[in-house]
């Protein structure tokens, strides 16, 4: 949210403004320091000031506050800048969405921005220029956490439109990481006959703070939109803690595992798709290639979905009365037998009811032990091994594009995009 | 569940008994193997075959079935065994509670048995009476996905009972692996001034397949409980896929993280307490030793609390009105901003709500981004560095011993049992 009227208030009392150096006494502290561009994830009543150690902190603006300006800021804000264009080079299209990823620093000020437009975002990094022209837009400008099945179809359209009007090598969807590999998994079942790689791209720290891993992430998602044959939708993160090299997941297999760490994403149950290193993609795993021709996009979701997570004490009023049922089973795929009553009670109303396991890694098997067995002549589906949240995601996409249940079932047992394997590989575990 | 009465006859109509060699034709197929006792886990028409490659296959009896008795069983069914005493071993209370590692092999007749005694899962690995004597007596039989509060709460008072009773070195107790993590974390709230070790234990695969865990981990787990000075609820499981070694995790840190594999166990966020290998402990964590004197259980619990996984899509309806709520965000403990005012409406009608993280690696932290101000605001707990299904079970108990909110807030910041550490080490992740 923008700041409120009664910080622009005191700031503009003392004729302070972004980029100068101020003092601030609050509370009986003195605190020296930038003042920053407000940050569109702060609170009204925060003022950002950037110290001299490179780390930013927020300040509540209180009624005692004092604040007195040092230092007349150096320099005038940025000109607008004009993207160079090279007809040799492949052209890159990146669609803004928001997250970490697009606050960018600006090197000359210091000063971080919520990148307005994907321009900012590119410029931020301009080594990109050295790779590929960009044709920059923003689609939306969110945290991640608040996306919704309508921001997956629109991303999954501006997209189609970037491969199909302005015939670009490849997309990059710089993008919140809290809940990136759900768009992932959306995107990978709503576009088909990818011309290009589809590259979501995060960063876990934001690019002010000394350990971000925003332009190293941005730089490599770029190279492979650039530079591979690639016809999938990918997620690129670091991986490791260190700057080594950042890692290409299909996808549908990938998932957050870390609620800080930079390597927070990891491929579940496959391998990696492969890596970038030193400006270099070295693809490993087996990929699906680019297709010639114009991609389709493919978007309609039956929103009608829940999914649940299964524990000891759960109720029956717990599993919800939905079109499609998606429930985070304990081991091989079981709930409480006292709940596959109610289980059975909603497939007999109409319901779709998908089991997976909230292991997180393995494959679900319900025929082992008698909770699943009874599962299974409920009606419940098995997710086989396929990732809870993108079991969720195909679910809805499933309920839009079947005839009827037999349909839905046939769809969710089949590969669409990579999200189930024939069997389990077992080297991919922790 | 037993044999159905349509299957005992056809049996007795052949006189096919359990160890006989049988030829089954049924569907056009036929199959030559062992008749084996009926397991517990078992439909009521599907008897077991154990097949000469040493596999364990379930028939369904349909009408059309046609048995022979080939040969008839060698062997008498066996005595009952007496358990011998040494004045001079420790003493451990083994307590059976059923599960993949109470399905126990007999080396002479190679048939799978549940154990439905103590006794004889302690026969099945006869190198425990090398170790110790064994007290065992069974809790209850049941698949741990449909254990609820009352089962905890039986447990810790027969463990109780174990240590201040019968004067044991250490109590053992072989569960089933689907809500193991769920019962440990329990038994740590429950269980205060512990006078030994207090393992859990189970099996990923039965013993009567040759990959079998279940022998291994029992009698390291009974080493554990007769020779070790820890105070506290562990879980002993497998620490590679090969036989090399079983990991002792600590209680209140263990999350089973893959459906199949035999170490699917895993300590999050900080490192195993130690390991078990070739019959000698090592302890190389912290860990908190035992106290001469009574065990105290303190097993009051509040089951009002529900655990809910947030995701993209979901409804103000799917967050439910209970006493206590544990939801799994997204990231560093997030969710949706449409969601926020539900949250504050039940924390305003009197709900506790704790936020934990989905990623399931790393620590919450509400105060980077502004959907988490919003949440900390709105009055929700972080969950810290614990596991959601940690913090659930934590719930339940807070809430049954605090005089008022504040003060279930307090004990869920609180390390009671290990759960919650005051730095994330970053050392321990995938």
């Amino acid at each position: 949210m923008p700041r409120s009227k009664f910080v622009e208030n005191i700031l503009k009392r003392v004729n302070a403004e972004e980029g100068d150096l101020i003092e601030i006494k609050v509370d009986g502290e003195k605190i020296k320091g930038i003042l920053m561009p407000h940050h569109e994830f702060s609170d009204e009543n925060i003022i950002i000031v950037k110290l001299s150690n490179g780390y930013n902190i927020g300040v509540e603006v209180k009624k005692n506050i004092k604040i007195n300006v040092l230092e007349k800021k150096k320099e005038k804000t940025v000109k607008k800048r004009k993207i160079p264009f090279d007809p040799d080079k492949p052209t890159v299209s990146i669609i803004g969405t928001g997250g970490t990823i697009a606050c960018y620093v600006d090197y000359r000020t210091g000063a971080v921005h919520p990148a307005t437009s994907a321009e900012d975002l590119a410029f931020s990094v301009p080594e990109i220029f050295d790779i590929c022209n960009v044709k920059a837009k923003v689609a939306f400008q969110m945290l991640s956490e608040n996306l919704k099945v309508q921001h997956w179809q629109t991303l999954a359209r501006e997209i189609t439109k970037a491969f199909n009007n302005e015939r670009v090598s490849g997309v990059v969807v710089p993008h919140g990481t809290d809940t990136m590999s759900y768009t992932s998994a959306a995107l990978s079942f709503m576009l088909k006959n990818l011309s290009g790689p589809v590259v979501l791209v995060g960063a876990q720290r934001s690019s002010d703070r000394p350990s971000s891993d925003a332009a190293q992430n941005l730089l490599a998602a770029v190279t492979l939109a650039a530079k591979s044959d690639l016809g999938e939708v990918v997620v690129v993160m670091h991986g490791e803690t260190s700057d080594t090299f950042t890692c290409i997941h299909r996808g549908t297999r990938v998932r957050k595992m870390h609620t800080s760490r930079r390597d927070a994403f990891k491929t579940i149950n496959e391998k990696p798709l492969g890596k970038i290193e030193d400006g270099k993609i070295e693809l490993t795993g087996e990929y699906r290639k680019r297709i010639a021709g114009k991609v389709i996009v493919d978007d309609k979701m039956d929103e009608d979905v829940a999914l649940v997570y299964f524990y000891p004490g759960m109720k029956e009023d717990e599993l919800p009365d939905k079109k499609g049922l998606v429930i985070m089973g304990t081991g091989l795929g079981h709930i409480s037998i006292d709940l596959v009553k109610r289980v059975k009670e909603l497939i007999d109303n109409g319901s779709v009811v998908v089991m997976t396991s909230q292991c997180i890694f393995g494959r679900v098997n319900m025929r082992v032990y008698s909770n699943g067995r009874e599962l299974l002549k409920a009606g419940v589906i098995s997710g086989e091994d396929m990732l809870p949240e993108v079991a969720y995601v195909k679910l809805m996409w499933a309920l839009a594009h079947a005839k009827d249940r037999d349909d839905v079932a046939r769809i969710m047992h089949t590969d669409i995009a990579g999200e189930i394997s024939g069997r389990s590989i077992s080297t991919t575990f922790l």
